[in-house]
């Protein structure tokens, strides 16, 4: 291609829109352009490295057995009612009439859609198991798009389902799109953890795993140990619980201190000069909506919401407002405490072993010293009720610590189990003549957003560094002056010479200034880069490897000879 | 791939929601099914040929020096408003509102986006010119979705968009895309022709060619050459007028004839027993909703209202109601006749060359006879005002004849001028620094459209006979008997070897009688079939080329040497 020719504008500032280096870098380099708020076009660089990951993605899917196929991105709202995820996904659906006044969707993602495709066409153990994917547009109206493509509104997405006659099937399944999910990574060249995750709205009974992308701006929290392969999202992860330190009961008396004005934890290890892992912190929630409980967890630690939720089996789970505390309670937030109360409490097993510690007295201005919880809180709920922190012991080897990373979820996989065919009638005919339920799998994987999250971890403060799978060229040819006739002509020869070869070469023929032509290779992030210059005359060339500093001078022969045609 | 694995229904009756012969053979040999009226999901043999068709016209975009990008789906309501389409694109253009309620449109098509985006990027003619191109979804609410993928609601469409600095510049891309076009064409194996159009909608200053493939159900009708290669949708065909036979004034005089309850051309021919073209035809249209003209033509003949409106330079025409019609003429609808009106008078040219005719009497029950268009017509309005018809002589070349065919409109190019780049303010400075409108082209072709298109030419009273290049597989391999191990053997060493060399197999290892995988072979399509059945143990196979009726029988050796790996 002849960069003249192609629509590739640079920026040399960085848009007051960008938020994140990714989205800074795909704008700069003329990948992207906004067209809304998180809605973008794709200019021609942009939509090659899409295509470049839509490949990597289809080539895995196809390794793994999946087939592709195609669902629509307007579905009947109507069987969406049927899953029941009509009204539950809330805002985030967007939804439309068509002329008649027919309500429909356009796809967020496509459960209801295959399911209900699968029940109409598979009804025999023979058709099991079976595994589809698609590479389509998704719409979803996020409250907040930001980061470029990385939470966008329309998106491009790789979504599989597996249908399977049983469990077993099921992990068979499962386990070849964990692999193919790894091979995509890699061949992406992504520094990222396969972690175990919560499943979230898309429900499902058997587990789930994501593919978190380390990255500062990430709004996941990964947990991996040092030692062993255990990584979890922090909503899931646990550590090993030390019992070396077993409660102790007895020791001082309660007493009660004057704490005025003192509501929080930062607060009272100032007054009281005591560090936060002698504080034992009562937060009260309500549960679906109607049951207050008081969850209790040492001052330097953080509820993990879903950890309780998931204790006690509730739908939904909100901190209570000062009304439902003060009647919980009996004294304005920040005075909460563990004893007394009438309220369910459930504690945290790290508050369970402490010796003693300090509580909120459940009186306005007052807190308790000596609190020994073996002694004073009364309560069967014991367990894990909070995020693991750094350094912590991993649950797996107990030998290594976890460490926190922040990241970008990437892909999610899913078993499903019966959810969505129980709930769409999806059943098959067993070798027996009897009705079962078909069990389900699906798996995500946003294309765009992975294409953000390369870039992420591959730039300089020059610009993209692309992996040489995803890159838009592979060779990008840079004749300082084109107005040079002998540099021009060595430049469109080896230009043509490789092109001739099937490899995909950039060749910049623009008329202008040295400087803006490299800052502009930089920013673009070719990997490979040939500069002809003063010693084209000789039939030297200078090479340089995007993202390396070294120049090396060869000769027009050598540079030929280093591209070999790509296979296939 | 297994067909044992693969999701593949064929259904052995023609479902009843298909009409049309290519709707009902992807949906009986599994390609298709419908989710909603006018929207598909491709089956996993649907994608395959899907993906086919795109590689084509992406290799042919890229050879006409187009450059792929993405734009969004989702395209802000203020965009269409800026262009005027927003209320002129009417009920087909889908419509919804964000969370926030700003409103949106779903992309039937993308002028505006493309426009926006050129405008916001190129500001030089050192950029100029340059083609971009999509292969995208688009949604458009069609009043009556019909023949499967022909006419959908959502369907996969590739746009392209030149921007040039002149005309001259347009006339290049504009034949580029042409040639690209016919290539596609020619690679589909579509028996086509590229015809001369009215701009429609969509407009333009400089003209446009559909691109029809001729089939029985098709909506458009070309008038083509049987002689050179002048080919136009009839609402833009002409003949060449025959002046053979001038006008005679004077002859015999008006008489007016009793004519009870015949209000049709055919009533009328039948009472009076004289052939159609012997009679005038008077029709009354509103022009802009607020004009009534008289349209005269020959009774044999019908008014082209394209015609009338490009005569006049009307936004809109319409058949007025019997009200206006009374109003206008004096009589209610079936009696009018272009003596004595006090509206305009469009003769169409035929008319005012005979020499005398049959005509209404704008009087309850009675026609006029001895009518001489040239002596009793009082008009200057003389023109081609109606539809060729078979036979007529080419208006090229004055030699050869023209004929009528049906067919599908598949792809549209215009040549749209300045339109857009007016309305949305997308310039450019010249060499001379002055500021200038881009000249743009836009381009279309329906995918999914050329995929239905395709298979309307190509099948048989057993299925689909795919064209090579399109085919989901090359070759289907069919052992008779799975239970029968060597047969089954050899089918599977065929299949390994086959595939290893990179072709494209499907390996029929179903357990199912013969007859049944032999009907879903028919059914599905595959242009080259091996059957491996009890002459195995010999080495020796089956070779049948889909549609034809002869049976080779070859040795492994030799189907191995008949399939050459793809090329590149």
């Amino acid at each position: 291609m002849r960069q003249s020719r192609l629509l590739l504008p640079t920026l040399r500032e960085v848009p007051a829109e960008a938020d994140s280096a990714s989205h800074a870098w795909l704008l700069r380099a003329g990948y992207i352009r906004q067209l809304a708020a998180g809605v973008y076009t794709y200019l021609p660089l942009g939509r090659r490295v899409l295509r470049k990951l839509e490949q990597i993605v289809r080539e895995e899917m196809d390794r793994a057995g999946a087939q592709e196929l195609l669902l629509p991105a307007l579905q009947p709202a109507e069987l969406w009612r049927e899953s029941g995820r009509y009204s539950r996904y809330g805002a985030e659906l967007m939804r439309l009439n068509d002329r008649h006044g027919r309500e429909f969707v356009l796809g967020p993602t496509h459960e209801e859609a295959i399911t209900s495709l699968v029940k109409g066409e598979v009804h025999s153990y023979r058709k099991l198991p079976v595994s589809v994917y698609q590479i389509q547009t998704k719409f979803r109206d996020e409250r907040r798009p930001r980061f470029g493509l990385l939470r966008g509104r329309e998106f491009l997405m790789k979504d599989a389902y597996s249908f399977d006659a049983d469990w077993a099937g099921l992990d068979v399944s499962y386990s070849l799109m964990y692999q193919a999910y790894r091979n995509i990574m890699e061949r992406c060249q992504l520094d990222y953890r396969a972690v175990d995750a919560d499943s979230g709205t898309i429900g499902g009974e058997g587990g789930s795993h994501e593919f978190i992308v380390f990255a500062g701006i990430g709004e996941d929290v990964v947990a991996a140990c040092d030692h062993c392969d255990y990584a979890a999202n922090i909503e899931k992860a646990s550590s090993s619980h030390s019992v070396n330190t077993p409660p102790l009961p007895g020791g001082a008396a309660l007493e009660k201190m004057h704490t005025p004005e003192v509501h929080t934890i930062e607060e009272l290890t100032q007054f009281l000069q005591v560090p936060p892992e002698q504080l034992i912190k009562t937060l009260i929630y309500v549960l679906d909506g109607k049951q207050p409980v008081a969850v209790v967890v040492r001052g330097d630690h953080e509820v993990n919401e879903l950890k309780v939720q998931a204790y006690v089996g509730a739908e939904s789970i909100e901190l209570a407002d000062p009304v439902t505390v003060e009647q919980a309670t009996g004294a304005p937030p920040g005075f909460a405490g563990p004893l007394g109360l009438k309220i369910p409490i459930l504690l945290d097993r790290d508050v369970s072993t402490l010796r003693e510690g300090i509580a909120g007295a459940n009186e306005r201005d007052y807190h308790l010293r000596h609190v020994s919880p073996a002694r004073d809180i009364v309560t069967s709920h014991i367990g894990d009720f909070r995020n693991v922190v750094d350094g912590e012991t991993c649950p797996n080897c107990q030998a290594g610590k976890l460490k926190l990373s922040r990241g970008i979820e990437v892909g999610h996989i899913f078993k499903l189990g019966t959810k969505y065919s129980q709930m769409l009638g999806a059943s098959y005919l067993d070798r027996n003549g009897k009705q079962q339920d078909i069990i389900m799998g699906c798996y995500g994987i946003g294309i765009s957003r992975l294409l953000s999250a390369v870039v992420e971890q591959h730039y300089d403060e020059r610009g993209i560094v692309w992996p040489a799978a995803l890159a838009p060229y592979r060779v990008h040819i840079i004749p300082v002056s084109v107005k040079d006739r002998q540099q021009i002509e060595l430049a469109e020869q080896l230009y043509e010479q490789l092109a001739r070869k099937g490899i995909e070469v950039l060749l910049d023929d623009r008329e202008e200034r040295p400087g803006i032509k490299f800052n502009d290779a930089d920013l673009i992030g070719i990997p490979n880069r040939i500069i002809i210059g003063k010693t084209a005359e000789h039939g030297v060339i200078e090479f340089i490897k995007r993202g390396k500093a070294e120049v090396e001078k060869i000769t027009v022969e050598e540079a030929l000879s280093r591209f070999a045609p790509p296979l296939q």
